[in-house]
């Protein structure tokens, strides 16, 4: 019953550095990517209203491991999964896969907070949002 | 009397391409560093407080024509120039130069504007910032 | 008989700036990714072999006019057209459009180069290449 | 004995986003930002000779802690220390402080790599490079 969501990408020309490779600040670019197209195969946004706030995941702790580079125009797939959602907060992954082969590997802790007049404030999640992500396990499998 | 300003700026890893060159659309970031720096030497910020309201300088038209390319750890000279004051907008151009080559050069057309709530709305330019932007073509003499 | 090819883009959070819209210098980059998608409608990389040699296409000149801000999670169609194809040169331009509204239009001049050791050196665009554009205006009518 | 460095950063509008924040991927731009200026301070480049070939160092692994929000036009001290000198590694930590506050705290696995042909081959640190890194201890204290 994972939560799990997946989509493709290709690398642009500008993601790219004088290696000729993916420059790997970017991969976190693209794990935002992904972690946002699940927010809205959720039916909301990352940003999204509970009550009369806004809602948001901003990020207390990331990780990248890289295992192979990654090219200009390579397709890749994109493989999240909530890896644990807690009170307040979610822990996700994202794989890069070319084909067969992981690439790398990142991973997320993000908190749920409000954010008016410039402060994030973390709040526990909401439970309709907290209901959308557990159930999305089910629709997944 | 022409209202100028430089400053250095050394191009990093991230801003080149597999290519091996500053990426075109980073020069475009590079303008707007200058452009915030002489905001700075000018004792406010590009976003600055009018009365009530936030005033900023949002762009509604930019070029670049680029002569000679631009490499990892080269330390550019950004010759920054007000060329025109309007009532409501600003044009100035940036000059990208190597020792005692220009290997690309700027223009950008900046709007005054507020932007509360989200809309941007252009406005005239207020009289202190107006008096400040000309005042320091004096200094700069 | 334009030239023309279009794509859909969404707009990702990390293009965005604090004014909460997207970053003027990243409309550079989305017209890379329109340009470089064109290059592969037509079964080519904007990096291509010619002979023994690699061609790709820097530019020398580039504008943009912004009429409204783009915002995140927009879906805009970027309307690619070939307004010129010359000896060594090719011009396009890029509108940005949201839904019946063009918010911004972009233009390039892009110089056929090869590019080996280091150094760019303009070349007549390749026959082979030059047929692919024009007959691009043929399949796409 | 720790080999330290560090440097003051001014964050730009373009590394904003709408949250108003430095986005977190632009953390790991500034920990290479101080690793680059690290091995200027040294004599060297992160692109450096060993004999013919082209020694540089890929990152294996990633982190970032995030302990409080960095905003436009905040000033930071960037606090680079190389932890562990390895065979073929290099770790190093980089502080993000405002005044006296650490806002993030970021760490890195780079390899020592020769990339002739684009391929990544891992090799033991150069002798002269390990010297220089280890003698930059003595001279920093």
């Amino acid at each position: 019953m994972p939560i799990e969501f997946s989509m493709q990408r290709r690398i642009q020309f500008a993601e790219t550095d004088l290696a000729g490779v993916l420059h790997f600040s970017n991969y976190f670019r693209l794990m935002e990517e992904v972690e946002h197209a699940f927010w809205r195969s959720l039916g909301i946004s990352v940003i999204t209203k509970d009550k009369s706030e806004d809602i948001s995941w901003p990020r207390v702790s990331v990780t990248c491991e890289y295992a192979d580079p990654i090219r200009f125009e390579d397709v890749i797939d994109l493989k999240f999964a909530v890896t644990k959602v807690g009170t307040k907060s979610i822990v996700y992954e994202i794989g890069f896969w070319k084909g067969a082969q992981r690439a790398a590997l990142g991973r997320v802790t993000a908190v749920c907070c409000t954010w008016g007049s410039g402060a994030f404030r973390s709040v526990p999640i909401p439970e309709h949002i907290r209901a959308l992500i557990v159930n999305s396990a089910d629709t997944n499998q």
